[in-house]
């Protein structure tokens, strides 16, 4: 049986996720998938990197990040106030990276991924940030260490996205995408299709815990454009800049624009969209990216899609529409996106 | 570069449908999956099988087979009357099953796919046959020779589904799948809620070609019974009888089960279903298995596809539930399962 060390750096919701699938998970990684893993090391930004040799006790771990202890009280540890030296100095086969999202310049987390695959590590990350602002850069990188960099989480977190286009679609070529990325902001349109008006459905949002306090980066729709611009990277492979990609969120939308919509037998949803213009397969035809609210007919299967749920659409040569509906956020799922990688860096080393 | 030998066995629409994509694919799996495929062989039931050491012309045969000409007319190639004989007589990397669908004993596929593991040689097919009365079997035997064996294109053709959820969604536990997996029951009961009655929508799906002069095995439910059977396989490893699964289909449906569903606010759709009992982790919790036209709710994701269009939603312990749409049949479409397969293929061997 294959043996993975394994580093977490982020241990905020989506690393304690995986930390709590790799236990719950244990016998069916090893029966279904031929392999084990032992976490090596965990970093957060509170109490630096810890390290041990043996392998860290997860449960022990979950128990000192919920009673918001040091992580350095875990027995036999060896610490360093700084995740990246700490990574530096003890290595390991993977580099789980789920420190927070930062789309100014992408640190921490960008600077742990650079530093760990030059060591020959591999990664898989929820962090939007190195994915949206330098994921090609990465992934040749990546490819120039030989190992592999997987960010399945970055976009509608478990709910497979990046593989199924890249891998299960494999050989179709991406002429569009069209996706409903951001669940705040679909709770929000959603609760605004039911009759209330913006403010009442963002303070419904952030009572459920699916806005923060200050809901600009969902409802301005910069979380959305953080994913396009994963997308544009992973899947049509043209890095763009993120002012390259009109922008407008859901901020002066009215109950007036949402109930207009539905007398129309419409809906109105944040929508991301990619397309190469023309649609054609022109190897340099100019790839379109907008963030914006768009009028579906119902017959879109984007339409109805509601709530926090997530979905995308694929337009391919081969395949003319396939969509994916599913959850966008949480810890198991995120969690999930980061499981299925590590299972596929397992199968593939 | 990597070169893959390649056999089709099978040269209707399927087999043509992937013989055109590895022409208009060529430059693309080179650049982009670095690997070269030189079509060695290739049978069907008229004209047996023909061979070239070389590798032949795929517009060549294309021609000879718009045309009816027999395959054999393709210069400098030696001929068997038998694919089986042929096979093991020449071999090669991967066969691509692509004969036609039989439920019965799934001949000749099967004998074709045992006989090529046995040597060594991956597989990849299109052909429900083999999948839905021995995919386990099939798959021991592939894993005993150390080959790979991939079907994606037996259920809902080359839209993601098998990769999709046994590799996207890696390490997730399958509670249940749901599914509208048939394009012809689903295109009359779409054309039903439009105010047809059952005879006119069955008319106009044979006049688009969506229904055979014959339609039994779409209309009575079993080809989707034969894709319940794959996903019982390949999904829960729990294969199944064909008779342990309830099947019901869509001739008894009249135009007033249809518009009384519409007036509830509901879908009638021949729905696919499999699930755990209970509906927990139990490992050996019986698997059920239906076949049934169902009222669905309009917030379901699945009531508003409609036409020749399919779907299938998935419900796991880490993700509550993804759905996955797209075409379910086509030449390109079954095509590009096909090839997605030999990419994953060329990638992991």
């Amino acid at each position: 049986m294959k043996r993975l060390r394994l580093s977490i750096t982020g241990f905020g919701t989506v690393g304690q996720g995986l930390a709590e699938l790799l236990v719950t998970k244990r016998s069916l990684l090893m029966h279904n998938f031929d392999f084990e893993v032992t976490l090596i090391s965990v970093a957060n930004a509170r109490h630096g990197f810890i390290y041990r040799e043996d392998g860290l006790d997860i449960p022990t771990l979950l128990e000192l990040a919920a009673s918001r202890r040091p992580l350095t009280a875990h027995p036999g540890v060896r610490h360093w106030e700084n995740a990246l030296e700490g990574l530096r100095a003890t290595g390991g086969d993977v580099l789980a990276e789920a420190t927070g999202t930062n789309l100014r310049d992408a640190e921490p987390g960008i600077s742990h991924i650079r530093a760990v695959l030059e060591q020959g590590m591999h990664v898989i990350t929820a962090n939007k940030g190195p994915a949206a602002l330098a994921a090609n850069e990465l992934i040749s990188l990546a490819k120039q260490h030989h190992v592999q960099l997987r960010m399945e989480s970055t976009v509608m977190a478990g709910t497979p996205v990046i593989s199924t286009i890249r891998e299960g679609m494999a050989g179709a070529q991406v002429r569009a995408i069209r996706g409903i990325l951001n669940g705040t902001t679909n709770y929000i349109l959603s609760a605004m299709a039911a009759g209330r008006d913006y403010a009442e459905a963002l303070a419904e949002a952030q009572m459920h815990g699916y806005a923060e306090a200050d809901p600009t980066a969902d409802v301005e729709g910069y979380d959305t454009l953080a994913k396009t611009l994963i997308l544009s990277a992973l899947v049509f492979d043209r890095p763009l800049e993120p002012d390259q990609i009109t922008r407008q969120g859901i901020t002066t939308l009215t109950r007036e624009h949402i109930s207009r919509a539905i007398s129309e037998g419409k809906r109105i949803k944040l929508v991301a969209s990619l397309r190469l213009l023309p649609e054609n397969k022109a190897k340099n035809a100019p790839l379109e990216a907008r963030v914006e609210p768009v009028e579906l007919p119902l017959s879109d299967p984007l339409a109805r899609v509601d709530g926090v749920t997530n979905a995308i659409a694929v337009q391919t040569d081969t395949l003319p529409e396939v969509t994916i509906i599913g959850p966008g956020a949480g810890r198991l799922q995120t969690g999930q996106g980061l499981l299925a990688d590590l299972i596929a860096i397992a199968n593939r080393s």
